[in-house]
């Protein structure tokens, strides 16, 4: 990568809160995050427009979902167009409405993230998240997304010894936080024990290891002038990796998110002990441990250790997932990624409420396609 | 839209023959393709790539299609992101590569357009092209995207006195145009009389007035550097419109088209009679009568007689869609916006064969998404 020394600026978010919308189609909900994000920023009108989505097509029968947001919106006849790298959707709809305005072409870029989950039965649910998998070479033979988190799960703690307990704590953590969030699926706390006795998914995977399924929308203005209260994009990074889980070099990490990270503290010029709040990709709670390590917090092996002495509480070093994660905030899947950043802006920018981290500077969202195939990392800084 | 005057080139294309690879999966077409633009470009390394599908998760099942066809090309672990705007993913995803090195992150991207269509059934393919429309407001009440279209072109035929045979004529040139394409899936010459015999698709629509249901795969290559038979980006234009046809102001223009078209013409600094190639969205005979007219060369309700006096032909003063069109080269939906710059390109550096068209300076690509709900117009511009 070259040198890029271009400001870009988020000078607005909104997002409705996540649940089971069954009275609000998929156009109306984007376009209420939409508008939360515009009125959000009086006096900025977007030049064009990013929708991230997973697969409008498989839940909801409908392509071209930027334009259908565009329309809803009236915000025709800007350009708009769809992003997709399955639940790391919203990262990369950031990523290009940042590429965008750096680009010179456009002053100012919305991305809209939306994803319509509850209309289909669950089953349904689980046949189009194994889309995020590779059908060919690994859900062809039956596994779902759940069980190659499964796999990589009992990897991790064959290999290092975690045990259930420090997993179960990443997730009741995320349930904490999620009481202080008002757009929280599930804002309330469940215990260690709740989680080790919920129904097993995949062994060693229990529902309460896995994020539920919802409907959501978020949305992020970013422009290149600089605004009151304003929060600076200060590092990208994304990278990718092989599909298939089966051709990886490891089980117990995910190289992609190792070099996301890497790029993005490179951009900011920081380094992991500089940030102030972390929002992880917490689908399962393998991928919560496993995010600790790969963006350079715990050592390799020691995430369960780390979530264990409180670390990633809100009282401790490296507050996470401040407003529920996936798990509790909820995981549209191709809205997450925005979801992620918009909280993160609301941290640096003051208004995150009863959330709020108090004075933070620099936060990092971390944002997983597939089973890390492709990950995004954003940095946000905090310029009062 | 601000200035831009960062200079872009493309550096090398590639392109499979459009037809039925039912020996293929999707990411072995992808790859083939990329590896025959990247080849054509020797010393050029991408430092990031763009996957542009309408939708691999109905026709492959299959969701995160970037980072597959960056695992399947050994690109890994290049930044790598699907876009999608329907029919007109190709152009969208053309336009993200160029903004990408625009940007000043990266000094080369690569754009992917694939599209694997026949491994349906003829009846599943018309339902997925349908996700292209509005499934709430307009194909819930039954109608299809042909149906649609065929609105359009009796709405055109009442207000302007257009003759069957004239839209007929469009499609004859494709065809007359694909027997010297070395990609075209239907490289044979076609009579109107055929096309107006052809069976009923949808009144007045007949079998030969629409493109034909194909598998699919071009890539191109784009750089800031420029080198030898270089051809530079001169002009991209991008707009939208309602993807319901029935909350349009006008059913015999695209709005979408006209506004592409002129964003287009500006950034480049030239007029519609300095373009010496034309690449038209002809998926239906309509679209391509109305791409004439919404991008500036023939006069409102004359494009039947600017089609009736071949001024589009091959010795006429405006050579459309060379190597045959979406009519004859096929329509791999989600890759044909990038097969038609491929074409430009190679129209513009002078690798046409016996598709060339001598001297050509400037060339354009109309690429429509849905009924033109999302609309991209490039301008190459050779430069030896």
């Amino acid at each position: 990568m070259t040198d890029n020394t271009k400001e870009i600026f988020i000078a607005g978010a909104g997002c409705i809160r996540v649940g089971e919308h069954w009275g609000q189609s998929l156009r109306e909900l984007a376009a209420e995050a939409a508008l939360k994000a515009l009125d959000s920023a009086p006096g900025i009108k977007p030049e064009c427009l990013y929708v991230s989505t997973m697969s409008s097509e498989l839940f909801a029968k409908q392509g071209s979902v930027a334009t259908l947001v565009a329309d809803q919106c009236a915000l025709g006849p800007i350009p708009a167009c769809r992003v997709e790298g399955a639940c790391g959707s919203g990262g990369l709809g950031f990523r290009e409405a940042y590429l965008a305005v750096a680009s010179g072409m456009v002053e100012s870029a919305l991305v809209v993230g939306v994803e319509k989950m509850t209309d289909l039965l669950p089953s349904e649910v689980t046949g189009v998240l194994s889309t995020a998998a590779d059908q060919e070479y690994e859900v062809f033979n039956g596994v779902t997304f759940a069980g190659l988190n499964a796999m990589m799960m009992n990897a991790y703690m064959a290999k290092f010894k975690a045990t259930r307990e420090q997993f179960a704590m990443f997730a009741v953590n995320s349930h904490k936080n999620a009481v202080n969030s008002p757009h929280a699926q599930h804002p309330k706390e469940i215990s260690v024990e709740a989680v080790l006795n919920s129904p097993v998914v995949s062994e060693p995977i229990r529902v309460l290891d896995c994020c539920p399924v919802g409907d959501g929308a978020a949305a992020i203005l970013l422009t290149s002038k600089k605004n009151k209260s304003s929060v600076k994009v200060a590092g990208l990074g994304c990278a990718t990796d092989t599909l298939a889980l089966g051709d990886r070099a490891s089980m117990t990490e995910l190289s992609a998110s190792r070099l996301a990270a890497r790029q993005a503290f490179d951009m900011a010029g920081i380094k992991p002990k500089d940030i102030d709040v972390l929002e992880a990709h917490d689908a399962f709670t393998i991928m919560g441990l496993l995010a600790l390590e790969d963006l350079g917090f715990a050592e390799k092996g020691h995430a369960g250790k780390f979530v264990e002495d409180g670390r990633i509480g809100m009282g401790g070093e490296l507050p996470t997932n401040t407003f529920g994660g996936l798990k509790a905030r909820g995981h549209p899947v191709g809205a997450t990624g925005v979801y992620q950043i918009a909280e993160l802006y609301w941290q640096l920018s003051g208004k995150a409420g009863k959330a709020q981290v108090n004075g933070a500077r620099y936060g990092l969202a971390q944002n997983i396609g597939g089973l890390g195939a492709v990950v995004t990392a954003t940095i946000l800084e905090g310029v009062k």
